[in-house]
């Protein structure tokens, strides 16, 4: 499984470390990476929802720190899952569309996957002898040389892919007709693997949590005696919905409201396991999701709370995340974190805590946060960027984010691009509903120049434009997946 | 103080009860209803704001029970006062505005007041030998034959309706001029009372706050001895906004954050006392607003999070509030309910836990919802009533709310009635996004039965419009307060 990595001499010197002093210190820390699809800023009772009860992760927020500014790498799936594994945006690992119009997420038709030469949080680990695993949805390439087992991992249980990419597509709220799913005909079965084989074709979603659940507590049994880093990537909320019996029918919220009660027992039992085993002291546990609700979904779809727009969106609905960080006795307990973070910290995080060492001319995006989750720093980063497909839309710079361009991110329609942008101070007014871009010139410059910095980068070669020969896009229902 | 009660055997049976076994019994308990002006569903860290940072009201909720589904009696100032205190909706008090146009709060030229037969809570608790003090705003008329202590209250500290109908009118954020207040000249100065006389004009509302939370403090200790009820009705965050000096420029959310945070650290310090005076476990405290954010004051208003529509609105946003309720050994720690309640339940509720008695033909809006806080029921209403001045304009059954009439409460726009209403299922749905009255038409039409049964009220006269001789309103900036 093993594969080049750009910096020899850092991996020479890593097994070195390891060997000569790796068992005189103390162990590094585990990490497990909750990763939720297509939840909401406002879909968890800790941010405010009125009927999805999840007491899981409020406990879990009680006990540890809950952001409350944090984002990810993409308003949408696949270059958002790749953010994270990777600590890096997705025009630099090619992991975005190319011209507008091409599919936004890695499809059934897809020909690529994640560059193999990217490093993943995964790799970066096992240099320092971590177990690890990923429970649930991968979508960074189907083809059996881009799995999950060619970028760092030991184990899988999950789907390649979204979980609407198979048969049945969506259980959408349809007024004419409530209860209309829409199979799909020309797709290949929704394939269930363990490692490199297909176990289950179309499994039940029904169950999909309850079994990604005990795979999790499973992974994390067997491999209790040594580090691991367990990458649970849980496919829903995303569309079509479904919740185990114990869950179907039992919340105010409708469907929605069940899967999500489901998926908060499933962090409550993670959390059981580590206190049982009692490592709950040396294991930093992350919840966050990959974007924003699915508007177009209605019911179907998640709650981006007080923010503007969901899925795909720049707006901060599609890119700003519950996000809780969980550690007994490291992180303290109760605290509600406003500074800036991002999942594509998570690897330079989890590099200077595991005392791993990525190579030094890696251009990475994400920033070690370890400083803000012990109490350490009030800050650490100042700026994020909001990408649609390979195009800079948006920065924010401290409280204030500018949009150089908006775009539905659903419709055909162009997006807009502003001679002078809009300017919101999303601490004041972080639903973006006042533009103060006149009363603040010298603002909208200070960040322009920010702008033109990052537009600069030259994207990678988009990975997700390549296709199967003879086929096109694999998303019938668009490219909002 | 006294006054003629409508049950004069009511009364009687009061005392007797009170005088022979009264001292026999365990003392019934304290309450205090601490009551925010214009705070919105979004504005506290426990109901998901980002950048409002509120420790001592999410400690409160963790303590205590949370409601996510509460409403006020109704979205605008005066009437929903009057609908608290005396647990019935405004058209049975004549707290309501007559024809559209005319103001729906008590102004400075205001020749009313709620009605002295109106049995108020404070009254309520007199028949107990309770001490009762008002601490703050009371907007239930301003000329002496209506002020607190002709309504049952002991003691009055405070302004006798909002702070902006004085010189100051608002802080508003004005883009042209950021600082902008607009000072009334023909207004008389804004008077602070304590009884019955006028210890101030204008004071500086910096220090409001500061000065309820001594006010509160010392009526709290002076009558520990005894049951009491405080009433602490908080100025803020109502417009104009003022923090003191250790808050102001302090929030990330501006000046509206300062003022929530030092309105949290008030209430904070009232809890404090009551643990300090080990009497917490004796106090019902309660936490909540009059109607939803003043969305027309742009980033010197609040927001209702993911509700639609803020003050005077019959959506949401204009009359479901932050609520929390806390009685250490009595209410279970840590409770998120979405039971229907309201403050018109405080008056039932205060009755029975204090043993008093309610004259029986006096008709009441409000229900007892002890066996909420107690965990002995998860349901005590199924119904709430959406009123915009004397008219009903939306009614809400279970999960189900059918709006007959809509109107965006600010503008001079006409109201919209619709022949088939917009039913939303809140639960499901809280944002009212969705409308399914198509498809459940057997809904709508119980929902109209309601509705019809509920027109079928006469409302009493209104005392909104009584003006003093030669005046109209006296609220010049529009009838939103």
């Amino acid at each position: 499984m093993k594969k080049a990595i750009k910096s020899s001499f850092g991996i020479f010197l890593l097994l070195f470390t390891n060997s000569i002093i790796g068992h005189a210190q103390s162990r590094p820390p585990n990490f497990i990476v909750i990763f939720a699809d297509d939840l909401g800023y406002g879909d968890l009772s800790c941010y405010g929802n009125p009927t999805i009860l999840t007491p899981n992760l409020d406990r879990m927020a009680a006990e540890g720190m809950r952001f409350t500014q944090f984002y990810v790498g993409a308003g949408i799936c696949t270059p958002s899952r790749s953010a994270l594994l990777t600590g890096r945006l997705a025009i630099r690992t090619g992991i975005h569309a190319g011209a507008r119009g091409t599919p936004s997420v890695f499809g059934i038709h897809s020909a690529s996957g994640l560059p193999l030469k990217e490093i993943t949080i995964a790799e970066m680990l096992k240099t320092r002898g971590y177990a690890t695993g990923i429970i649930g949805k991968w979508h960074l390439g189907h083809l059996p040389q881009f799995l999950p087992r060619k970028q760092g991992f030991d184990y899988w249980f999950g789907i390649p892919y979204s979980n609407d990419m198979g048969k049945i597509t969506t259980t959408r709220f349809d007024p004419e007709n409530p209860t209309a799913t829409a199979p799909r005909a020309d797709a290949p079965p929704l394939p269930l693997y363990r490692n490199d084989s297909v176990i289950e074709e179309e499994p039940d979603q029904h169950f999909l949590t309850k079994r990604y659940t005990e795979e999790a507590i499973k992974f994390i049994r067997s491999n209790k005696g040594k580090p691991f880093f367990l990458y649970y990537a849980n496919n829903f909320p995303h569309v079509p919905l479904y919740a185990s019996l114990a869950f179907e029918g039992k919340s105010k919220r409708g469907l929605y409201g069940d899967v999500v009660a489901e998926l908060d027992w499933s962090v409550g039992q993670v959390l059981k396991t580590l206190r049982e085993l009692n490592i709950d002291k040396n294991t930093l546990v992350i919840f966050t999701s990959d974007n924003g609700p699915w508007l177009t979904q209605l019911d179907h779809g998640g709650s981006a709370g007080m923010l503007y727009g969901g899925k795909h969106s720049t707006y901060e609905g599609g890119m700003r995340e519950p996000a809780i960080f969980w550690w007994p006795g490291k992180i303290k307990a109760g605290i509600i974190s406003s500074a800036l973070a991002t999942t594509m910290d998570f690897l330079p995080t989890f590099e200077r805590l595991s005392k791993a060492t990525m190579p030094k001319d890696l251009i990475l995006d994400g920033m070690d946060i370890s400083d803000l989750l012990f109490s350490k720093k009030d800050k650490v980063r100042d700026l994020v960027y909001y990408y649609f497909n390979a195009d800079l839309y948006a920065v924010r710079k401290g409280p204030w984010k500018a949009h150089f361009t908006t775009h539905t991110g659903f419709s055909k329609e162009a997006p807009v691009t502003y001679q002078i942008p809009l300017l919101y101070n999303l601490e004041v007014d972080p639903s973006e509903k006042y533009n103060v871009a006149k009363q603040h010139p010298d603002i909208v410059e200070d960040i322009r120049k920010e702008y033109e910095r990052q537009k600069a980068i030259i994207p990678a070669p988009p990975e997700l434009i390549k296709m199967l020969p003879g086929k096109k896009s694999g998303n019938e229902s668009g490219n909002e997946h």
